[in-house]
């Protein structure tokens, strides 16, 4: 009985998350403007009363009385997991996180203002504060590498900061040289045909099919419009996927959409049995992140896609009447070196992940000192993408996530696109049909294979341990940098 | 302090409620259909947790030590429903309320299922055990005068069944010979311009134009799709109104907007710095149905508002092109009695609300027997209205009310014709130029006379001196029938 009270508390901790995040759809979807005052009530109530049960101690004692008397593996896995978040949960004093959460508030806000007026150094004194802060944490949930490790684990636990650092050490060289390679072709595509004319209406509904071309299940799900793009639920009988459209540009919202698609399926995959207990959750950031770039960018983005798809599209659009599948497929996988991460194409964003990561490594450690942080992103760039930022709107001061006090995030995007590659070869290897498959619209085969490999486990394994079983293999740049090779040098006649 | 203590506790309690109503919305608008099993968990727990929170000890205690010790008239009237709102909430053993949630849940299905076989004996057994646990409730609570006072007190503070009684004894003879002349006059209007075709989308666009004419304040709210038309909302920043659409018919989504924008702009002028607490909330049901049925019928029915709007409608649906005024003003103040409650006009309504009471309080008190109702039903339509229904499906099965354990919630719809009438009628005595205001489309003289006289004060005055103060009298029928008879003996002809 004592695992069955234990999963009551979590269910119920979980159960009240969902609920903020509801209201948090609901903020940035539904709200009328004049709402805003008491949703944050709202917000702060629902979220102070889950931290409350998050850290109920009968979670401890059911935990310490549970200790080694797991009867089976899911049992195994969730205490496991429940462990993990109870400790990162108590391990902080309330006091320091109020704190964070007061800091970050005023810093998200100087930062909007400092990058507004390209002022670095008026974030510099909240941005020193703010690590300060997030050292503080690290230490309190301990490590045993290096304290960035800490924070990592946040979003992708399990990683350390070796093995990303032994990873994305192997690919920067590779992957500069692939960049200089395409930025120096002869052969380039015209990307002007996706800036042409869409009309929302078309956009929306192209859209929507869109996400149920891939199979996302709209019984249990919706798609709204949001400034920025997310995929919000808990539950996988209610997952809502928001895009944004912009007349004047195709790719956002299709290709937002097939990525958060992406996210949406995964957590309708879960095992709804399972719901608000690790079971029924997703792994980790990083994995999250491969469900998506594997829907956008290696079935979306992919010539045997458009070879189906694009006569819908030009049936769609008149914009797109008269321009070739091999225009469109060039456009649509354009590699340019540029200077705003959101901006980059499928090749560069993980140098823009490097550049970061390198950073923030050393910002927490205290080997780069805040003032030098502007210098130090010129001199990465530079020597990452061959290009420079002009000033630090474009450079440092371009994301939220350090404002946000989001320390060890970006990596996972990285992670998502190699893993993302991994499973993608994987999936290739068991269905050696799948190209034709996809050449023919049936996607349903490559979901089928995510469900049954990744999906249905909710946190039964880690990341490291789940790619292992998945593709045979630890994780490894090589199908990356294959998969890139294989798409991008035929399209730049390399 | 201790009232400020006291007021923290409460805006608490009522905080959870607003994250309660906002899920509730959601799954009536926005939630995909899959959603409902995680819903429901939320929801109760949710529910569970406001509940603790309205019945936690310190707020007794706050309230013995405030006992007496208001500083300002502000202050009496929130301890006044504070206190109320803790006796109610505190009398009743958490085990009967739960007990009541569940008999009601299988109540509802089994209404359901009785409905559609027409078949009342197998209702009858769960209608009696609801019933009896609504006298235990009624018993708990307590009561002066008779039972059925403690369930009427839930939607309408301070109002007796001896008063409702009193008010609907003289309303039932005139309003019957009212509607039995209207019914034999030979003039009829024709109903028949009013389910031409009425397309969806000029539907759309044209009821948010009658909200916003109406001063609904779409800063503060939205308006969505919903099976059943209703407002929804806690603070006065975010209202969100609900109709539906029917491409046949022209009256249920203009007429249902008006209406709820009426619930909607008194919940947008109640004042936000008493937002949660009962200064900030509205006074009773019967006060709030009097601003919705006073902005649907006394101005949204009106010759003069539309004399203003018609070209507007005729502009926006073709089906209207040729239609004179006085043949849409006759078709949208039709009279006739009917069966069903939901489709009575304006004139009828209050006898199938007068039918309900004086049959549930019967109930109640138990001189009438759970298997008499039907012929119960029969006779007093036929004394009422002067029809008959053939089967109980359109009669005493056609309500959800009993079966959802809603007793004294039916006489609130007709208190609100009265009060809307009452109040109608105050408002030209101090606005002379009110009709030709309206005739000119100037509607915001009348919203800011209903802001500074009713919406402001939240729950300072009950329902009856609210009505005493705003008009100079008590609740009368009079304004009522003189307002029935000067609108609709001209388009009769009588």
């Amino acid at each position: 009985m004592p695992y069955d009270q234990l999963i009551h508390f979590v269910k119920e901790a979980n159960i009240l998350s969902a609920v903020e995040s509801l209201l948090d759809w609901d903020s940035e979807t539904m709200m009328p403007e004049r709402g805003l005052p008491a949703r944050a009530e709202e917000l702060s109530m629902i979220a102070a009363i889950a931290h409350e049960r998050r850290t109920d101690p009968r979670i401890g004692d059911l935990l310490s009385r549970l200790d080694g008397k797991a009867s089976n593996e899911q049992q195994v896995a969730n205490l496991r997991e429940v462990r993990r978040a109870y400790d990162r949960a108590t391990k902080l004093p309330a006091d320091l996180v109020r704190k964070i959460a007061h800091v970050s508030t005023i810093a998200k806000d100087v930062w909007g203002r400092a990058r507004a007026d390209n002022d670095f150094p008026a974030f510099a004194p909240i941005l020193s504060q703010l690590l300060e802060l997030k050292r503080q944490v690290a230490d309190l949930i301990g490590y045993s590498g290096e304290r960035y490790d800490a924070l990592l684990d946040e979003f992708e636990p399990g990683m350390t900061s070796a093995e990303v650092s032994r990873v994305f050490s192997a690919l920067r060289g590779p992957l500069s040289d692939i960049v200089r390679q395409i930025s120096t072709s002869k052969r380039q595509p015209d990307t002007s045909i996706l800036h042409r004319h869409f009309p929302r209406a078309a956009q929306e509904t192209f859209a929507r099919r869109m996400a149920e071309v891939v199979g996302f299940d709209f019984s249990a799900g919706r798609l709204d419009v949001s400034k920025h793009p997310f995929c919000s639920g808990s539950f996988p009988g209610d997952i809502r996927l928001t895009t944004r459209y912009y007349e004047d540009f195709f790719s956002p919202s299709v290709f937002g959409v097939l990525h958060e698609s992406g996210h949406g399926m995964y957590e309708q995959g879960l095992p709804a049995e399972h719901a608000f207990t690790p079971l029924g959750q997703a792994v980790s950031l990083g994995i999250h992140e491969s469900q998506s770039r594997m829907w956008e960018n290696m079935v979306g983005r992919s010539r045997e896609f458009w070879e189906k798809f694009f006569p819908e599209a030009q049936a769609a659009f008149d914009s797109l009447k008269g321009v070739s599948l091999d225009a469109f497929c060039g456009a649509i996988n354009t590699v340019k070196p540029s200077l705003i991460r959101v901006e980059a194409d499928e090749v560069t964003y993980n140098l823009h992940i490097i550049l970061r990561f390198e950073l923030e490594r050393d910002m927490i450690s205290g080997t780069l000192a805040v003032k030098d942080i502007p210098d130090a992103w010129r001199a990465k760039c530079r020597e990452l993408l061959g290009i420079t930022p002009q000033d630090d709107r474009e450079g440092c001061l371009q994301d939220i996530h350090w404002s946000m006090g989001s320390y060890g995030y970006f990596p996972t995007y990285a992670l998502g696109n190699l893993y993302a590659a991994q499973f993608f070869a994987a999936a290739k290897m068991a269905m050696p049909d799948l190209p034709e498959r996809i050449r023919r619209g049936e996607l349903r085969p490559l979901l089928d294979w995510l469900r049954s490999n990744i999906h249905q486990h909710g946190q039964r394994y880690r990341a490291g341990e789940l790619v292992q079983r998945v593709t045979g293999q630890p994780l490894s740049i090589e199908p990356f940098l294959g998969y890139i090779r294989g798409k991008f040098f035929p399209v730049y006649g390399l």
